[in-house]
């Protein structure tokens, strides 16, 4: 057993308890002020040299331990505007406003305070074990990853120059598998995305005479039937591709037409090409519908973010596999299907020109995956867990899952960190 | 001439001036306090005796004259959750908070400014001009039209017992027409109409993740498309319905597929077959495309305000339009063309059970209308003209419009006063 | 009892037995040779001067009687490509090559055989009581009413030189209404129609491989469902349109995708202004609906075929009303509605700058018919009676209604014609 | 060079000549009559013994030729219900009944006469060169592929029974791809397809009178854009699936609104659990989209045919890939990607327990293929090359493709057939 992760068991009440501050405590991207306060008063705390406000509201840890190879080890901190459904007594009830000025209930949906915590509990465990290990370690506790901005923000607020160089990045994601599974995967993992805001232009008037109105609410679900073909006809069926409408905003009142329809789209794409009909398509339908209906004004369509192709570095992936499978066995240990989710933990490295690996853990109990830890998805299509960003992502057995993904973080750091004499 | 309308002009500068005001200070349906503060002051100068808070926020003045007939005059104040566009100096800058909690913009895209402002003249001209008539003038004030509940609502707050019973009820709206045309019409006027929040279930997940969720959005978009047959499928051709989607509300964030998706339906009849067959369509529709997707839970619709049909008496009816006639002549006097638009105007005299005239007067520069007062619609659906409810609902050339809307009130209203001996 | 109708009775069993000749022998339009020939011949019989082949396949008769008006009635004997129901003995079972050379079933789904045999029947009836009246009556059978073409062709044919002029046109049309009942309104009667092909140009390929196509069943699709918003969003409550799509066509097989659509498109309007801008919607719709698809090549919309507007002479439909009233009783006569049907009926009366009334006439058992023979639509809405063009529209009470329907030409020709001394 | 190729090259002008008849003389499905005669006459002269009628119209040769193993090669018959595009002086202007009875065009656009062609020579080539080989040739030509019907009509008509056991299946399929080169796969290769007939149960009538109706034809657009939401939201992006709408049939007439819609889909898949949930989606979706309109009857969904998996042996296929290199060089020959298109050929092999390979062979102009022989799609889909099943495909430099194709047949034989010593 690696000797890092030696004693970890006693710290996971405490760890525990941090997550379930932070999952009742969820906050916004770019808005993780409270996340940031928690996270460096620990770190500073198990002797971290601690540096806040990196790319707005990031946090970076600097734990130095003699001469040897340099880790970086990365946690995003944001939640999503996500209305948790009743099932945990530490359930967020929080609301926060929107970048559109919206107040909005937030969520971590996506797990992000799994991630936090096990940073924590890495950070703490190698400060306590620095018999077991030289090297120095970059802890990184990312904001708004969740927009795709939080690692171009630290990037461009001198990362790399305020630092010191890393030989390797590591991060994790939670899934929606069983406890204690882990999941890497070699090359492309996870896809570029494009998100788009489209505002439609009609012209309102009073709900008893549509005559003399163009209905923007009419084009908006026009187009949002027709970009259903884009996937369904215009992407071979061996490419993939993901064109998902997450909002649809038009109107006040019931008996007025509207004169605008917003829309928010999410495109997944692996491939260069694909991604350039898909956003072609987009545009083309976009402009279309609107014509159909007689617009007096051309749809307007705006970035809201994107994400690059998150791709691990095949040597690199394998080193944390064989390291994952001697450390808790190769039942636990599984190929990572290829995700049409998106990550922009790979800019670090990109940007460093080092490589980089990204793997996920289970956070549910394995009762819900009646087909194998392998087939995980599975039991999500069919219901029986959810997924991320779902309102009911709460992982359950919380002590287990914190414990490996915690164990995960020391397991492949101990990889490149070199051991004590 | 009427001699009610005598020194009227010399009255226009001053209803301007509270025209004005009152436009830029738009208040929603049972908001109406500043308004009502407004009017209960001038009519109380004017030397009716005042109630305030008549159905939440009605006013009503009783300007007793001597024996003779009552007549009910009536206004509505409430405004819209429209953002005004910026065309005048004194528009809407203003916003509330609506009744679902959100804060919206708020103008008077319905004109409702000019008709408080008409009442209010025509109250001080009548104590102006005790001598010219004898009987009792009832002045009401009415919250929330645009909700079809403000006439129950002061009905149901004891207006019958607590005021003295009325031998006719006089109303006006203004129109996309002509400054100084009257349209008048006996018999049914304008629609019922039904307004109905329809929430569809779907199951939240991530965007890219479409296979494990259900999506909401979808779902919306395909009622909104399908609801477009019921009127071009299941009414009769000579048959009149509207079904219009006024709002359409899913999902904050571009990744994340939500869970829900809000509806608000607006349904227009003229017959209560045709009313019955089109909210059986709705239910259909609704239910059906729910059941496309595989949702987990059928929709929701629950009703959001109703409005009864508005049918003029026959006979007072043409005592309005004679008297229009001989006081304005007859080109400027109109057949008004049956609406498919609602008022719940038609409460009081309902109530009362007494005749009641409903008529229209126009409010824009007669330059927008070339095809002349009659067709006045022509200009709106040429996108000539704006149509209420629209942002662009800002009346055009005030004084005179004003003017002759409150000569429209006391002409009505001294076909049924005594006149002096 | 007018006298003219003496006797007919005991003709009605050999009508029933013509009609059930008719209709098991339908035909298409300009194809009308057999029946063409059985009308020939049966109306030489009673001493018409006939010609045959007016415009392509129409018969005329003239029977002339002394001095006195002309009176003009006319007859449509096409038959539709509709498969019809096994409900009658007599049932159809006829297939004819329609215009684009396709096998179609035909069935008389639209009445004409009891049109043809009524008016047999009153020229019988006329021949054998010469005695009772004085004048001449045109007895016109049509050809190709379905495609609103017959009408047109006779008079290119000369029949306003080649035959005398007639002081008034006289027509009726079976309807889903009780036997025995009449319908005859002044003014607009019946709708203009406009029918469009459209045919939508994708690019062909394997059912496997859409992302190498344009598929134009998709567009077709799309193109069908927004057509509805034009009724239910762009022409006014108030106004009367329908756009319906009769026939859609693509593709041979289930795995390859084609390379062209069909629709076949049917308008109907009872105002110019409203005719322009659904036609518009039309053009608009078809072309933005494929550009969404990324069609290579426009649609092209090509005129199938044209309705003008039917339009009863008000003084003359007064006439028609009130002998009917008189001679079956005021009970069994009706104010027929508005119908977005459409007729080319009127062609004759305007070319020859005369009058003309056009009414209908109920065909059906009366129990079908819970609420009276003025809402006769209201049971076909119900689904309780069959409508005109259903394969299902088969009269029943045969007898009472063809006499009926003769009596009623006899009846409304008495009107004009000089009665004997 | 392989000893089975030489002299094939003086057989080419001959083999062009037999195509060229073949493509002028396409066949529907169990219609391969006139092609049967050609390939019998042909085979049977070159020394096979010939048995024709097996599966309706299929032909097998037999060709002994000493001890050695036995390989079955397969070459499929049936054309296409597709106009030809006019674009080689040999193009078919063939029309046939289809199984419905209609008139459809006929052309070899899956270009199945290569096939024939290919192995027409190459039995004659072994014919030739029977010094070189030793063992059993059996040349299948099977009928009606392109519904996957007539591998198992030869199979249920005792193929196994009645010709000699085989060791191995070979078998090739012509594809958008250039000349000379050839595509193999070991595993899974073209997809499950599933093929259904949906006819939609409305109300016919009047197309003024769209109230008294149930119209089928929209029900069927609403069925068609819905179906495209499974794969773009029901499928995991990373899944493969197809769902076409190949053909789509309702009404004659433009002024009818018909009773009945007919639509025919086209499901791929490539695995069980997918194949299960997109069937049960098109299930559920046509049921939902009838109930939304009120349809009477509910949608039938008849199964039209069906195809399983087609897997290649992994050994076998890389015997064939091997040789292949070493015949034409390793430039020419690629691995094939994964077909979402179907085949029946793996029904021989399967149903006798042996190996079986199936190849592509590109039979355009490379000039069409810019972008290289493995990227060949990326033409197609740029429309630079047409795709099978398209009107457009006709092979180019048909002299250099059947050279190759046959040269291909042979070169796999060879790499079982013992060679003489």
């Amino acid at each position: 057993m690696n000797t890092l992760t030696v004693g970890l068991q006693e710290r996971t009440a405490a760890l525990e308890e941090l997550y379930r501050d932070l999952h009742e405590h969820p906050e916004l991207s770019f808005q993780e002020e409270r996340t940031a306060g928690v996270v460096a008063a620990r770190i500073a705390a198990a002797g971290c040299e601690v540096t806040t406000g990196v790319g707005r509201t990031g946090v970076v840890g600097v734990l130095r331990n003699g001469t040897g190879p340099t880790v970086l080890l990365r946690a995003d901190m944001d939640a999503l505007p996500v209305r948790e459904i009743e099932k945990v007594p530490y359930r967020s009830r929080v609301t926060a406003t929107d970048p559109d000025g919206a107040t909005v209930p937030v969520m971590h949906a996506c797990g992000h305070d799994t991630h936090v915590t096990a940073l924590v509990g890495a950070v703490e465990q190698l400060a306590a074990q620095r018999d077991a290990w030289s090297g120095t370690v970059l802890a990184v506790f990312q904001p708004a990853e969740e927009i795709g901005a939080g690692a171009r923000a630290m990037l461009d607020d001198g990362f790399l120059e305020r630092f010191p160089p890393f030989d390797v990045a590591l991060g994790q994601h939670i899934s929606s598998a069983p406890s204690g599974h882990l999941y890497v995967r070699p090359g492309v993992f996870m896809a570029a995305a494009d998100s788009l805001r489209v505002t439609v232009f009609g012209r309102g008037g009073h709900g008893s005479s549509p005559q003399n109105t163009v209905d923007p609410i009419v084009i908006a679900a026009a187009i949002v039937l027709r970009l259903q073909t884009i996937v369904a006809r215009e992407v071979a069926p061996t490419d993939v591709a993901v064109v998902s409408v997450g909002a649809i905003h038009a109107g006040n009142k019931e008996n007025v037409i509207p004169a605008t329809a917003e829309l928010k789209l999410n495109i997944r794409t692996f491939d260069a090409g694909v991604r350039e009909r898909v956003l072609g398509a987009v545009r083309r339908i976009v402009a279309a519908e609107a014509a159909a209906a007689g617009a007096p004004r051309e749809p307007e369509i705006a970035p809201i973010n994107d994400f690059p192709l998150l791709v691990n570095d095949p040597g690199a992936a394998d080193r944390v596999r064989a390291a994952f499978a001697e450390e808790f066995g190769a039942a636990q240990v599984h190929e990572a299907a290829r995700k049409p989710g998106s990550e922009d933990f790979g800019c670090f490295a990109d940007a460093a020109g080092v490589p980089s690996v990204f793997w996920n853990f289970g956070g549910f109990d394995p009762a819900l995956y009646p087909d194998g830890p392998a087939q995980a998805y599975l039991a999500v299509a069919a219901g029986h867990a959810p997924g991320n960003h779902s309102p009911e992502f709460v992982p359950t057995g919380t002590g287990p899952t914190l414990h490996r993904a915690t164990a995960a973080l020391l397991t492949a750091a101990a990889a490149w960190l070199a051991p004590r004499a």
